[in-house]
This record gives structure tokens, sequence and C-alpha cells, in this order.
């Protein structure tokens, strides 16, 4: 087991680690007027690890991201993230202007354009108006500032109701480490108009191997467990840059654990702010045979509309859980089955229990979303055997009023 | 290709077949007072073919369904129905319960009880009253008519708003052969508390093996194609009696033809009456690499929640539909897309083409639900390459009502 860490909260987002820049900036790519571009900026020697959406229809940025991080082996130093428009679908168009606005920023930051990345959320098969975005460059370079994360946080937002970002630090060996993220995801995980972006900072020393596979685990236990409505994004895209002294190897454990403290916060955020969400829904897996079938299961039943319009009446319907449960694809035995909504158990070993529904609702009731309290998510816990694998996936209620946001879109 | 044949409509549902009996009758197990349980019984020497939830966590029913169709070998003779209580999640009890029911009624027909299957339908976790069952089997063998189709279609449905049966006969090789069926569902295909059952019937002699294959085959273009909310009940079932003079072996496409008329019509009929659905959707995918890849794909479109309310809003969202396409699990060119709403093309070739806006939205807004008219669908159709695969998907809008509905179930 790894040793444990003190990670505390500290203030300034990406930008708490050491070395990294970042501003946010209005280029009037939003009819809003709102903040609608934003540049992140790692220090020299930065490695970077990505994660893409894992849809045959990816928007070109998408596309541009994963072939730079290949070529330059990870060391990309800078991403553009603007918001408005997603740039997916776009046709040949999208592609070379991705190309261009990443060439353009590169000569002003003196940077090859093959390390220099860009985002792109809003709504798919509208191109970036390619002049306000090329005109914003540079005020946008100019607003670079190591105080700058709260600034870019805002301006890849969309439709989100809050920003999402956190920086958390802890001693490891002596020294002060820190890990910053921000993210955008409005409410529906994987939303058309509203792509998941996340991102990571930190400044310590670690081989780009070691980086990439503890970032994709991360991942795995954070954004990839995290689903309000199933459809994923064209543009999904996770970017994890860390850059300092390097760490010992035999502490590495111990770094992984802030990374996935990070991601996991960033992701619990975006599931919270649901569109229409009224709160957090938390299920936990434990006695599967492997941590990827616990995750495949708790991701089911998370994402089941049945038991997320249950949990918007507030009504214990335990039966739609195991059914969920049941549909997951990961073979379990029904009757090692037992089912917990908080602390109020509905069954065992595949049994039902005669429990007062009268307090698990008032248990469901209680849980109303109040953003960004940690103890506010009701929690369902399933028992399915007596393997090892454990997982958690985080998902929100299913609301009326997400039905009317997604029916009135764009008329 | 197989040759053609007309087969058209006439009354009579699963009785229409020549040997055929049913009936459906009020036992009480409803607090409603609608009739709840149901009697389809083959003639003598008939085969049955059966399809189960794939759901791990299966009803009492399905296991017992299942086990007698293989010990059987596919000449079970009889089929009771109650709707009500699901029998799933009923612990040991709820086999118990299945076999006793099946033991008095086989004893009362005069067959082994391998002969006789069971299923039931309704809430998760909650037993048959059996006392009430049994009562009402005396009374149910005593309703069975050559005429009872009808009687048995009303016995079958929970919260469905119309009754779902057909019946078409055609002349093959001189003679008349005909094929009925009923189902229910409850507008969401996969709800816990509406399973979604389905009874075929035809009076033709096909040797079991042939009927196997072919009934499988009519369930992949019917039932496995609609999606509403796609969470898999614990009690789905369809099974599918045949019982006549032989049909030469030249003559089964024909039949087949007919007997996935009859599922598709069935299954459509089922998302059509989806819970809070205002209208039909029909995603017809073409090119792809294979049957299953199309299917897959129309699959994943007609149950994206972004899609569905997109049509709910009446919103040409072309953007959600390809993406939705593009987590399908499917690899395709994302450059050879084109894509139609009704007579309206919103892209070629993977770029998107300038459209009528205000045309493609009064298209939508023109299929409202008129329950039953057959062409009132919301037709999307994508050519994703030049492959030989095709595949067509049914489902449904998602409305507010939708979400009032599951909400407020058992509060």
């Amino acid at each position: 087991m790894a040793q444990s860490v003190c990670w505390s909260a500290v203030a300034g987002g990406v930008t708490a680690p050491v070395g990294f820049q970042a501003a946010g900036i209005t280029a009037g790519l939003k009819d809003s007027g709102k903040p609608d571009l934003a540049l992140l900026m790692a220090p020299h020697n930065a490695v970077c690890a990505g994660t893409f959406t894992t849809s045959v229809v990816r928007a070109a940025c998408v596309d541009l991201c994963a072939e730079r991080l290949q070529t330059s082996e990870g060391f990309c130093r800078a991403v553009l993230i603007n918001s408005g428009q997603a740039n997916a679908c776009t046709g040949d168009r999208g592609l070379i202007d991705s190309q261009r606005a990443t060439q353009v920023l590169a000569d002003r930051l003196g940077l090859s354009s093959d390390q220099v990345l860009i985002c792109s959320t809003g709504v798919i098969g509208v191109p970036i108006p390619m002049q306000l975005l090329l005109a914003g460059l540079d005020p946008l370079v100019e607003a670079l500032a190591v105080d700058g994360g709260s600034a870019a946080a805002k301006a890849i937002l969309t439709t989100d109701l809050v920003e999402k970002q956190i920086a958390v630090e802890a001693e490891i060996e002596g020294r002060i480490v820190r890990i910053g993220g921000m993210a955008k995801g409005s409410g529906m995980i994987h939303p058309d108009m509203a792509t998941m972006l996340g991102y990571l900072t930190c400044d310590a020393g670690v081989p780009s191997e070691a980086w990439q596979a503890m970032v994709r685990r991360a991942v795995q236990r954070s954004f990839n467990a995290i689903t309000v409505d199933g459809d994923t994004s064209t543009n999904d895209t996770f970017l994890a840059f860390t850059a300092g002294e390097p760490l010992p190897a035999d502490q590495l454990d111990r770094l992984e654990q802030g990374v996935t403290l990070v991601a996991q916060y960033l992701a619990r955020s975006i599931a919270r702010d649901g569109e229409g969400a009224t709160c957090l829904i938390e299920v936990l897996v434990e006695g599967a045979a492997s941590e990827a079938d616990a995750l495949q299961m708790a991701r089911t039943v998370c994402g089941s509309s049945l038991v997320k319009t249950a949990v918007h009446g507030r009504d214990p319907n335990w039966g739609r859980i195991v059914a969920a449960a049941g549909r997951s694809g990961v073979d379990f035995d029904a009757q090692a089955v037992s089912l917990w909504i908080g602390e109020h158990q509905l069954m065992v070993n595949g049994q039902p229990l005669g429990f007062d529904r009268e307090a698990a609702a008032t248990y469901l009731r209680a849980r109303a979303s109040g953003h960004y309290l940690d103890d506010d998510a009701v929690v369902i816990r399933l028992l399915v055997g007596s393997g090892p694998g454990q997982g958690r996936a985080w998902g929100c209620d299913l609301s009326d009023q997400y039905v009317r946001i997604n029916a009135d879109y764009t008329t």
C-alpha cells in the first residue's frame, strides 16, 4: 500500500504550482460578452499527459492535440482554449483554423508550433470567428500571470453555473509539492455544446512515462467515472502538465494520491453542476472481481435514467438500482448483493429487507444541491461479492429542468 | 434475395392463427381492478422460441422459462402472464411462487409442468399475491377462447396507454398462413415497473431449429432495436409459438418476412407508447460494414438523451446526432457521413450543409404523436460509408412529462 500524505487546499488554481502562468480574456467569441479565450503556459521542460474523447467524430483541435503530444513526446508548453465554438464537424476548415491559431500563438511565445495545443468548446458545426480569435492573442499573452489561474478558469466556461478550480499542496521528502486544476462541463458530462475540458498542473519533476501512467489511472477514477447522459462529446480533453525538481521514485505514489484527489474534485464538480441537477449522486461498488468491473457497475447505476429520476423524486426505489447493476455487462451473483442508500440498508444477500421508507426518503430530501459542499452527495453503496474490486462513480439527478434546457437549446 | 409476399392485416391478435386460444381476466392482482391475468395456449406439437433479458438480475419467472424451454426442447404449450408484480428481487420465494403457479395450471390443463411457462410484470421486489393468482386459474382456463386474443392483450398491460396487438395473413404455396402478436411495454422500453413482454403465434409448421433462428433474427431487428432509456428490465421476455401444417423449406424466407413485420410492429408500438413521449423516432443507418454495426449506431442515436430532447424541442440540432453516432463504439470514417432529417439533408461527406432550419423544424413539429399512424415517425437517416450494412432502430422523444412520471412513481 502507498503511504498516505496530507494534501491541503491552497489558492491559485492551475497557477498554484511553481512556474505556471495563465490568462483569460474576452475576445468577443461569445455573444454574451463573457470571457472566452484562455491560455495556460507551463515552464520549460514540462511533461504533458493528454486524454481525449473516444468518439469517432472528433473535433479538429482534438486531432491536433493528440498528434502534437505524440510528436513532441509530451513536451508541450502551452494550451490555448477558446469557448463559444466547438470547432467540431466544421469540415476541412476546422483543422486549418486550429493550425493557424496555434502557429500565430507559437510565434508570439517564441515556441515551435508543435509545443502549442488548442482546445475548443461550444456549439458543434459552427466555425471559430478567426479574426476575433487572432486579434485576441496579443492581449492574451500580455495578460499571462503567475496568478492568472482564476481568469483562465472563468474563460473556459460555457453554460456552467460555477467555475471549477482547485489547488492542493503537501510536503513530500521535505519539500512542498503543489497540484492545481481547472475544468469545465455544463452539467451534463458530455453534452454537445458543453464539452468536458480539464487541466491539471504540478510542480514536481516526474519521468514522462510515470506521469502518463499516473494521469491515466487518475482519469479512470475521476473523469471517466462521471456520467450524466452518456453522450460523449466530440471535444473532451484532459491535459496534465508537470515540471519541477525531480521527485524520488518511491514518492510517486504519494503524488498520485494528490493527482487523483484533484482530478476527482474537478470531476465531481462537473457532475454536481449538472444542467437541471438538484443533487450529486455517488455510487460505490465493493466486492467486485476487479476495479474495472466495479467502475463499470457504478457508472451504469449512475447513468440510469430510472435511478436518476427516482433520486430526483427523493424516492428510495431500490429495485431500479439493482436492475441497473444487473444490465451493466458485468457478471456477478445476484444472490450476493447487498444495498445501502446512505445509512439505510435495503437489501442483504439478494433478499429485500424491510426498511423505513420514510427515513430513507428523508435522507434523500436532505441532499439538495448546496454547490461544493463535500458531504451533500446521495450515496448509494452496493456490495456485490467478496472480490477485491472497488469503484466509485458520480452523477446527478435527472430533472424536468434538464429536459427544458436541452429541448429549447437552439430554437 | 428472398421472394416477397404480401402480408395483410386481419383481426384476432394472437388467436388469429389456427389452433391458438387465449384468455384474460381480472384476478385482483392490480389495485386498479383492471384485467391482470392472461393465458395463451398453443396447439399440440407447437414449437416455441424464447428470448430473454440479458440482465444478470433476472426475475424468477425468466429463469423458469429459459430452463423449461431447454428441457422441453421448445415444445411448450402454455404461458401464464400476471401483471401487477414483477416477481423480481423477491428472494427464494419468487421461484417457489412461479413453480407453484405453473404446476397448478399444468394440472388443470392436463399438461406436464415443463410445458407451462410464466411471465410476470409490475413492481420489482413485491411478491405475487398467490392466493388471488391461484383462485384466478379456474376462471382463466374457463375463459380460454379462439377469439380471446384481445382479452389477453389487455390483461398483460401495466402503465401502457394502449394495447399492442396485430395479426397478419398471406397466401404461401396456395394456403393461408397467419401470424399474430401481442406485447406490452409502458413507454420506456425497459422500465423496472413495466417490463417488455412480447408474444407471437403462427400456424405454419416449421422445424424447431429454423424457427429459433428466424425468431432470433426478427428479435434483433425489432425488440432489440428499440430503446427508450437504456434500462434493461429484469423480466423482458419474448415468446414465439408456431404449430400447423409444415411449410416447404423454400418458403421460410417469406414466413420470416411476416414474423419480422409482426415483431417490428409490436416493437414500434412500444416505443411510440413511450411514457411522456410525443413522437416516434426512427433512425436508419446505411453504408455500415455490417448489419450489426448499423444497428448499434442506430440504437445509440435513438438512445441519446440529447437527440431525444432536441426532437422533443422540435429542434434540428444535427450536431447531436453525429456526436451520438461517433460514440457508438463502431468505427467509421467521419468524413464519409451524410445526414438527413426527413427529406432535409443537413450534411454531406462529413461537411455541414446550409439548410432551411425553419423547414426542418416544421417537419419535426408535424410529427406529433398520433398513436398507430404508420407515417408519423421522425425519420433520421445516416449514410456512413459504402458498406452493405443497414439497420433501423426506434425510440421516442424525452419530455419533462417522462421525468415527472418516473420521479413520482412510488412516492
